[in-house]
């Protein structure tokens, strides 16, 4: 594209929102349709991969449901899930594992890499990146894991040296097994971990509704406490309890700001952070 | 401004640009009537500043002809000129550097430190930047010099750490006296010493014409030997001569390319660099 | 284990091995029965663990040949060759990447860090390590490549910061799409490129024989351009030659020497270091 | 000059004094009488260049009082002052910038480098060094400024690579504009803010008396609370007040002793640094 | 040697003790007969150079007194001791000092360094290491000092650059001159110093007795107020008092382990460290 | 002392050699009677410490043949010399070392340190530093070498760190045995090995003559090339030839200017460097 001074005008006008964070790291937890879609999936890489270049530090951390059950359901097994948690046994672990850190990690990482940023994808073995324990539910879920710590140093003297880190949900144990664990919890936990300024959890929905058959009460804005309030009074939808949790565990780290936005919308992270409302919602400590 | 996504887009469609330039150091010859009117002053500083931000290491370099002539007149002395060149007693190199060094220089890094830049202003006895010597011309022109060495120290620790050097084109002769020269030349002796990756001369017209009087005629391209035949045949105008001879100068370093823009134009900076014609004349090895 | 007189002055007599490599780059091609056998994987790893921690820079390069064709067959797909060459269409590939990437890498990954090191698994994907083109066969493979460029930056920045790095055998091309090239290939490649000092293809014989159905023929010590003759003569064995190959690239490059050593051979990895006589046979420029 | 042994041995007796000042910063506030002889001029350049070279890190703060009316009377403009205070509308404020930043600092930085040091002249315009607001004061003086915040960063990184900063006192507003700041607040904010070892202001007389009129009154040593109590008492000269706050505000930061001292006397700025008892009035904290 | 299997076994059994003391900072009192016998000598050196090469950091610290007592005998000079302590006129200080810093210190370092190690030998008197004042002792001793201070200074920078420092007995005093000051001290006093995480006193006896004549009464640990009861109950030895008084010092640092062992056992340095039960007796805080 | 002006204006004459030797690291051998004399001693290391903190890196080498003989003769031994080198059998050698390495080395250490300088001692035998073969001699010397390599990196290590080297003229074997070498040559050795700017001989005459009996012919300069065949044609003096000898191998490195000076001159080191003409005889390329 060559830019007219019109588009150049727009470009002057980011000033204020790079300056604001400059040098600041931000979480980025990647999913829903966002991650489906070729076209989505190009643009949202683009966006991060223009983050870096105006001195930001983007961290992706992504899952990938659909994908895992495609391959089971190629070998012949069927998925299984009991209060929205994937049961999963050693063959089903095995086949997470392949999903998450062998095709839809490094998926990530050749699309950054080919728009020209520099992305290195880790599971939370590498480097002990992510130690998970046992989950603790009431049926048995096999290899279904809760974060134990985070190891934070990988991507710190990643980020120090100009990567983009993308991680995938998989976590490793006491001995060294593997533990399938909710990628919007991981997101929480580095965001924490690493003290980021901002953790962005993109979903498919635009926020988070007061009454969610009423689209007109979307809220802009929000506490922990009154997020944290909403789910124990039941008022937050299922799917987005983890995504709500996460904010509110690295809110409680020193992460200043967590946002729940629409990623099928486009340039949505561009629009979040270039903008002083900002869009979908937005939890404060 | 908030941004949309069709604003967002604009944003990410810069990032072929950015990355070309990351980490580049560009020399700016900032002058003309980009220096006069107050909003164009604005309209410059901040794209500059926006340059730094996406990580390029811009370096300006400036004269100002009009406001020392102004404070010669208030003190009751009549500027004179021989072939171009300001007749340059001791008074006159006094009130030179006042204006120059004491004026110009940081309204400039005012202004771009007031947008969030953080700017340094120097004159060329500033860590001894531009050492001159006394101009061979046939009648004596009093304190008009020619560079005789850039000690380009300075600059190079400032843009380490972050600041964007302004400098004004006031040079240190042998025995610490002062010089009055070009400021073109400045810019192109400047570039060449820091192996800048790109020379923008800002000045009022679009650029070279091969036939002055036929706007028809702008060169969009050519090298820096047909530039300097084209001196020599006195195609080119004489006040832009010494533009040329500065991009003559850079090319002969290391610098890559070596631009005339016309600075009125709005964010005329902004679409030179982000667009892959340019705009303008630009000289080439 | 706690250390006898006796057992201390071992660890003495290991002093002038870990003298001769301290500091020093060391590529292993992981691969063979070594890589199948639970208890063998452990033993190895911490043999490189060791290293690690005597001084050593290790670097390990693994393929994944039987898992494999293991998945290919759970999913109903027969694995086919051409000339020892895995027919690879996109959708093998998918499952080359997944096992490779998603399943070896992390699992020797995890292995290392269970014992104490800090390895970090990295595909050719990976900050754009391998870059490859499509092999040039006289029958159309898919996606089969052939290394075209080693970007070893993210290798050196993670040796720096006491990372073990674990590399798999997938490349990127030139759009960004994934090729499944030759481990041996890869090791040999990225040997020369970071300037390691060893490379030590671990197989599942002792090494070249003069004549390989005459045991005592071994050859302890032989030159690159001997290995070449015996490549073009046919005196090398199939599964050999890609080996040999990557001996020869990496001594082209500046390595001082390339060992082929029966990786099941317990402590195959020490006893090839820590012995003045080496073990199986090495290549010499 | 060539070394006797006499002279080498007055070399050696400085030891004690560079010793005690190695790698500590030493804020000069530079007027008087001493910034307008030019060999005088010349021999308190040659000083502080040796303080440089000896280890210290002096940083130069001036004014320039007498050089800034001498310009209004030459453009006309009849210099007027209410307390001591330089009433300054916007064309005064202008010319009291041109002088300062131009003229007086520049000629300071060229004696320096002329001399063989490395000076970088600074107003507070440069990287924001010098935040102001306007002076609240009975009769509206214009841009007359007081100290708001010091950001010394741009003074650190100068120091640590050896250059030496020469500070004129312009300040800069919040919305960008210049403010005329007296040089001794300026001084005693800076020494405050990089934490210097010492402070010495330069004046045109030996330093405080406790009686003005009996020149044998003269006090060698007293506290910030005293000094305080005498201006309190209006017992300290009108024009020495701005002095001995610069020292107060100093020594209310961390730094350790202020002086006034007679700037005319030879080599003063040495005197004072290489002698046990000093010269001039010293306050302590 | 040549590593077998079942040798390089050994080696990596080596490695939880390798992980838990890299990087970390070990203090030895070198002393006794493995500092007379010359194949012990050797043996202890190899065994520390291998303590570097596998990640740790050991400081040497020295006495030296047979051969003291030696020199003087053969100028005619008959070594004298009141309590235990040598009384040390000037003459007989010069002795000690040419003995501990000329022969016994560049001795060790010798050594060290024909077997691989980079050894720097150091006095007390070195970059000021140790500052001693005179010993209060009830009859003058002439030139015996005790540690007023350590400045640990040139062992962390050497220790930075991979050196091993060896330090002798020796301290300087307030005006320069010479102390002979008990090595033991001299050794608890820079593990506290430099924040070792062990200390290993080199003795001639297997550790501490509770009862001396019944060698079935070894304690294996003890701790720092256990140890300084039996000094006040006089449970310990004589000879023994100064090492138990080191370790108690350097507990009440931040040393984590103090231990004093049989230096003449093969490779008791190794043993002591690559075990989990250690040898001889272990204080702890 | 207290300065005065006069005395101030002695400092400031320095300056310009200051300058020159900024930075610069100068080869000090010490030798003669200014080791010997108590008060020479401290004056020459004052000068050595002025010199320090001046921004010189100053390296001492010294040798010490009194103190060597009264040592032997005090135990019985007596000092043997062929050709002017000392016969060093074994027990020689051991008190050569003790001597040079234990008191002569140390007590120079100790009065830098004195002073407020932080000196560290070292022989050959630290680190390395000074490699000797047994020197070929018509009758064999015993323990006399002669340097076979210089390994510079400890003094490298310790000037970066602000520490002045003093070394003593012992050196290192290949088999760990120590060497007595002349501290002449060893001087040269390691001025050409660090690339030092100056070596400065002591010595106990002017410098050299051209008829030794007739001092006016002393010579201030000369090259190279000269003074090798002043030696060839025996017009040097024995005692001088090694000295010349040092100087010629220094200037075959890198070492711009030797020197050869007295050192009993009081302050001869300073009036030497702060000096246009220099004093004693200067040797150049």
């Amino acid at each position: 594209m060559n830019y007219t001074s019109a588009e150049a005008n727009i470009l002057v006008q980011a000033l204020p929102y790079i300056q604001r964070y400059y040098g600041k790291t931000i979480v980025i937890k990647y999913g829903g349709n966002a991650m489906i879609d070729e076209e989505l999936k190009r643009s949202v890489c683009r966006d991060v991969v223009l983050m870096h270049f105006v001195g930001m530090k983007p961290i992706l951390v992504h899952g990938g449901g659909p994908e895992i059950s495609a391959l089971m359901r190629r070998i012949g097994k069927e998925p299984e899930f009991i209060n929205g948690l994937r049961v999963t046994d050693a063959e089903t672990m095995e086949i997470v594992e392949m999903v998450l850190a062998g095709k839809t990690n490094k998926g990530i990482v050749a699309i950054i890499n080919n728009i020209g940023g520099k992305a290195v994808g880790l599971s939370g073995k590498d480097a002990n990146l992510i130690v998970a324990d046992k989950a603790q539910t009431e049926v048995d879920l096999g290899y279904v894991g809760q974060v134990a710590k985070i190891n934070p140093g990988i991507l710190v003297d990643l980020l120090e040296h100009g990567y983009i880190p993308v991680v995938s949900s998989v976590a490793i144990g006491p001995n060294g097994e593997s533990f399938n664990v909710n990628a919007d919890h991981i997101a929480g936990e580095i965001a924490a971990a690493v003290g980021a300024a901002k953790l962005i959890m993109m979903t498919d929905v635009p926020g988070i509704y007061r009454d969610f058959s009423d689209k007109s009460t979307l809220i802009s804005e929000l506490t922990a406490a009154e997020a944290q309030r909403m789910i124990e009074s039941k008022q937050i939808d299922k799917g987005m309890i983890p995504k709500v949790e996460a904010c509110i565990t690295a809110l409680a780290g020193s992460v200043e700001r967590a946002h729940i936005i629409d990623g099928t919308a486009p340039h949505a992270l561009l629009v979040e952070i270039f903008t002083d409302t900002g869009i979908g919602t937005m939890i404060v400590p």
